[in-house]
């Protein structure tokens, strides 16, 4: 990576930005880069061991979901699983109703596809939540109306780690009759998920959330569920999903759903206990608070807003001392406008540009964290100095333990 | 692959169905498997590095089909690139009206994309082709309405290798002021593409057909054409396809697409040789039709229908040799239905059911095409032994040069 010999620590706090491959999840995909080259729909061998190799990544995925195999249409990542999701139950129930629910802490993917929705037609009633974060389950109930074909509501913010009250939500769409889809993109493969036990009836997964390769995903369909493609073509994913398959993907996503498997609770426990270490670190800095809820979080998830500074200068500051982090989903990182999931919180604008993100991940250690709070105030006591807004205030306000919105 | 010692022949000759990865291809991409693992919208030089790769694979490809890397959009695939040229256009222009042409000879994804534009208020054209699989430009003049708002043609037809007047088509397009696609998944990279000279404002392809990985292609679209996106989320690809980017595909579609502009004359070369010793071999085998046109054909492409036995049974017997083929496109071989692009050529359903198709490449040799050459008559023979419809008529008729439908 260049440097002259320095050796400078690297700490990378951003996994949910994605996580680094797994190398046994590439060693995995790597017959399917060489001799395993064929076309999973091939009739000879060469394709039907594609094919077999696609199906036992199918078990793997749908294992780690306590789903049915069949259950399971791999995609190009969790964008275009929550992209079918809400358009392809949209389109094959408008015949019932043209009216959808989301929250408004979902990604722009379920944003978005939303709009989309809006244009040709439909209504979409977009659910506040509270100052963790959280939807209340009572207002997706009253939200719902005789129009309602589908509810969508995230598992877990990638922004603000908060998760959701998915059972009970999932509860009310059975009761009601009312398809319900889960944006599980961040706690796939992070902390258990089961199809069964949250009540979902889609869920939506990435691998590389999971230490799997970027460039694929999938969607959770419960049998018997219609649903009109996004992407049309060949019989591929049983006519649900067209394109030849990316075979070593979708075979190192099955790995990484395996791996993901049995070191569940081993990763939890590792990344748990250095999130708490440095969220109390972080919040002795004053004027800093916690975005999110306290408990009910991502267990890698370490989120806050700074006053008087702009997330930007943070990171970059932050990068050059090794130290990577993120000011809001990466998908929205480049686009400089503020949060819409921060602003669902009730937080201020001008507070909202000074958010920073920490996730962590099993490449990282106590020591990686103990450096990151060495460095973390002295970073933003610099910036600080800098900040004309940050003049006439003293270093008496302590951080809060979670941010209390406007 | 498992044989006791078995050292029997290997001839790749479904080169439409997938390349291998070519092994610089992979190395080129093998960084982004381990530590540039960084999601190219991060901040800090981890997603910098990663971001740069993909500006030069954009650079890579642009310079393949002489466009302006602006005008790439990175998709998961051909297929993607395919259904969001069709529904993309089809719906930023649906006020200006809501008619489209597509050819008969098209693949799944523009065929079932149209499909399901006709169920949202689009009518559709679908022109015939003549015998040899080529569209009519003066039918496509003729087909054109003041509703029309697109018109997409195949460069080359993945199962008949007939390569289309392009140039004008989309002469005639841009005359009467249609957006023009063109699906070239089956030539890019294989035979010289020009945006420019072709004069398509839209165009799809895949890494995957030049020696690329699986999982990536592009969709190229004119500077200023307005589209609306099938994918919906951040901001990637300039917010025309959101998603975490694909970063180690991406990569390896850059340096497949280096290596085709460099090799492709060589590629060409080696290829239509193999390809005409083939296609002279084959036709001495009695009741064998050549399907296609037999000049205007990709270099590598050699499709056949063999009357009185069914494809599926030939690829059996070829493969127990060692001999890999398709019958029909990999996308609807396992689909048992007539492939609709023989029975646009007017070729009777029953001999449709006999079709077979050789897709040379690279990693072929002369001594491949023998070997093939010597093995075929001998499993046609037996084949149409074990035949009901074979029996009584001599050995006496020559294959003809092409097929002549009807």
């Amino acid at each position: 990576m260049g440097g002259k010999g320095d050796k400078m620590k690297k700490c990378y706090f951003d996994h949910a930005a994605t996580d680094p491959l797994h190398p046994a999840v590439f060693e995995a995909m790597l017959p399917y880069f060489k001799e395993e080259f064929g076309n999973a729909l091939s009739v000879y061998d060469l394709g039907t061991r594609a094919r077999n190799a696609i199906e036992d990544a199918r078990q793997e995925v749908a294992a780690l979901i306590n789903a049915k195999p069949s259950g399971i249409i791999f995609t190009s990542g969790g964008v275009e699983a929550n992209n079918t999701a809400l358009r392809g139950i949209a389109l094959a129930n408008q015949a019932k109703g043209k009216h959808i629910i989301v929250s408004k802490a979902e990604h722009h993917s379920i944003l978005n596809s939303a709009r989309f929705l809006e244009k040709s037609g439909f209504v979409v009633t977009y659910l506040p939540v509270d100052k963790y974060g959280l939807v209340d389950p009572e207002a997706v109930a009253s939200s719902i109306t005789k129009e309602t074909v589908l509810i969508s509501v995230t598992h877990a913010s990638r922004e603000i780690g908060t998760i959701e009250p998915i059972q009970a939500i999932a509860a009310i769409a059975k009761e009601r009759k009312i398809v319900f889809h889960a944006d599980a993109v961040s706690t796939t493969g992070n902390i258990p998920v089961d199809v069964d036990e949250l009540g979902v009836d889609l869920l939506s997964m990435t691998a590389h959330q999971f230490y799997g390769p970027k460039g694929v995903g999938a969607l959770y369909v419960r049998e018997g569920m219609r649903l009109v493609p996004l992407i049309y073509g060949g019989i591929q994913e049983g006519g649900r999903r067209a394109g030849t398959e990316n075979v070593a993907d979708i075979v190192g996503m099955g790995k990484a759903a395996a791996l993901a498997r049995t070191e569940m609770t081993s990763r939890m426990e590792h990344c748990i206990k250095m999130r708490n270490t440095l969220i109390e670190g972080v919040l002795k800095i004053p004027r800093v608070y916690l975005t999110g809820h306290p408990e009910k979080r991502l267990p890698n998830h370490a989120s806050f807003v700074v006053e008087y500074i702009e997330g930007e200068a943070m990171l970059l500051m932050l990068s050059m001392k090794g130290i990577y982090a993120a000011s809001g989903s990466a998908c929205s990182s480049k686009a400089l406008k503020s949060s819409p999931v921060l602003m669902s919180l009730g937080i201020p604008s001008a507070l909202a540009q000074g958010s920073i993100v920490f996730t962590l991940g099993t490449d990282n250690s106590e020591e990686d964290v103990a450096y990151f709070l060495n460095e973390f105030p002295v970073i933003i006591k610099r910036l600080r100095e800098m900040s004309p807004f940050a003049q006439g205030w003293g270093d008496e306000g302590q951080g809060e333990k979670c941010y209390v919105g406007g």
